[in-house]
């Protein structure tokens, strides 16, 4: 299924970018949903949970804790993700949920199927994230809920101010912006849900955030998106397309790395999160 | 107290102004902060809370409701923003509150005489932010807690993508950092709080946000902006100084106008917190 048609991941799948996704967690980037997920499971314990664009899964299996006699079904357009995801819920003991390749421009399931429908930082690679949200909602049974959380890399408080890593941000926006998606996810979820047939107030959206300031996150999320600018997908791209030469990408990997020991350091970003309620 | 050598509060107190920060809760802007009042409630009814630079008092009296047998003590350097204080306060049935009239530079208070101090967009407009803090640590028992919160106006992600609105926090941001204060607050905090010498291991940061998007929101908050920036303190200010011209006053106005009547609105800003473990 992961066609051009179907919208290729522009980050790739790079062993660096993966690891890179896996420190999420369901507590830490799906807060806002788990309430509506707990309120639902408590009116009928076997609810069933889509989790659209999964990536490693991390996410997924925190979600399927939640609902212990309920099942998750995991999505993803790439083979060897999904198989990551596998492994990852085998060896966090969570045997309640199941792994699909599928595109969530097609999704292969009937209408009214789940009770939640999640997808975090997938619209955002896009071209037609209206059309991603409208199939999503398909398959929302009513009384379900849909939730979607996408970053807003526009919006980042570094410090220091570092410009390199200020820059850094600005090229991943850059290369998902070349690639048909949206650096700026976050600020558009409201548009978009209106644009898939959504009603106004069907609609309810909030801000959350990242924030890394503590020694041992810095060093794990910025390590990551060292590797990343080392020798990621993002590299190629960049010096590829233009986007930024071999010097530039050094420049933002030696910010990072100042960032990473510097005792005031913190970075904060705002993540836009919209829940739909189904009906 | 409100002398220039105590600092002067740039934004003015025009009833614009401070209506746009009654709208404030212990709940929406201080959420950070209240687990760790509880705790110390638990463990001892009796704490003592002190609010510096409350403002129309309406966060204050918010956290009163948390103390029953405890008492907060809020301080301004403006007496008429504090009889506004006392009125709210009254008017919401709260009496175990005080209101002072006091610089945060030299509080009449001795040393450790709080479990809990708390300060909300204070240390932003202050040419010495990190003096402050060393005030409000001193002021602060061992084992008590101090809880900053400070916007970063220049990390807002505003939808539709309408200049003037954003303009319109450059504005604000452009008139605190001339008054001496800081439109990036919010990433300062660390730095702030190593420099009034608390030690990095007694510090913990994490961001929060506003967002507003349901339309009763967007017209409270936005009619509040517009306001200030037709007839406030702000006005003058940015004439007054070049900041701005009228004619670009009138243009953000008309902007946040058109904000408020978009069915897609949002806006979102992040917002720096700064919890400090007192030993």
């Amino acid at each position: 299924m992961a066609t051009e048609h179907h919208g290729s991941y522009a980050p790739g799948y790079k062993p660096s970018h993966i690891a890179h996704h896996e420190w999420r967690t369901a507590e830490n980037s799906a807060a806002y949903l788990l309430p509506h997920i707990t309120k639902r499971v408590q009116e009928k314990a076997d609810i069933r949970l889509l989790d659209v664009g999964a990536g490693p899964g991390t996410i997924s299996a925190g979600f399927a804790k939640y609902l212990p006699n309920g099942r998750v079904v995991a999505t993803d357009i790439s083979d060897k993700v999904l198989d990551r995801a596998r492994e990852h819920a085998a060896a966090a003991g969570v045997h309640n949920i199941d792994f699909r390749n599928a595109s969530v421009y097609e999704l292969p399931f009937a209408d009214a199927s789940f009770d939640v429908v999640h997808a975090s930082q997938v619209l955002c690679h896009l071209d037609r994230p209206e059309q991603a949200l409208a199939e999503m909602v398909r398959v929302t049974k009513p009384g379900g809920v849909v939730g979607v959380r996408e970053s807003d890399l526009r919006t980042v408080a570094c410090w220091p101010d570092i410009k390199e890593v200020k820059d850094a941000f600005d090229l991943i926006a850059d290369a998902m912006e070349q690639n048909g998606g949206s650096g700026m996810g976050g600020r558009k979820l409201i548009p978009w849900a209106l644009a898939a047939g959504v009603p106004r107030d069907a609609i309810t959206m909030t801000y959350g955030t990242w924030c890394f300031s503590e020694p041992a996150d810095r060093k794990v999320w910025a390590s990551a998106m060292i590797a990343r600018f080392k020798g990621g997908e993002i590299r190629e791209r960049a010096v590829r397309t233009g986007l930024a030469s071999e010097e530039e990408m050094e420049a933002m990997v030696r910010g990072l790395e100042r960032w990473i020991d510097s005792e005031d350091a913190s970075m904060g970003l705002l993540h836009g999160e919209l829940l739909i309620n189904v009906t």
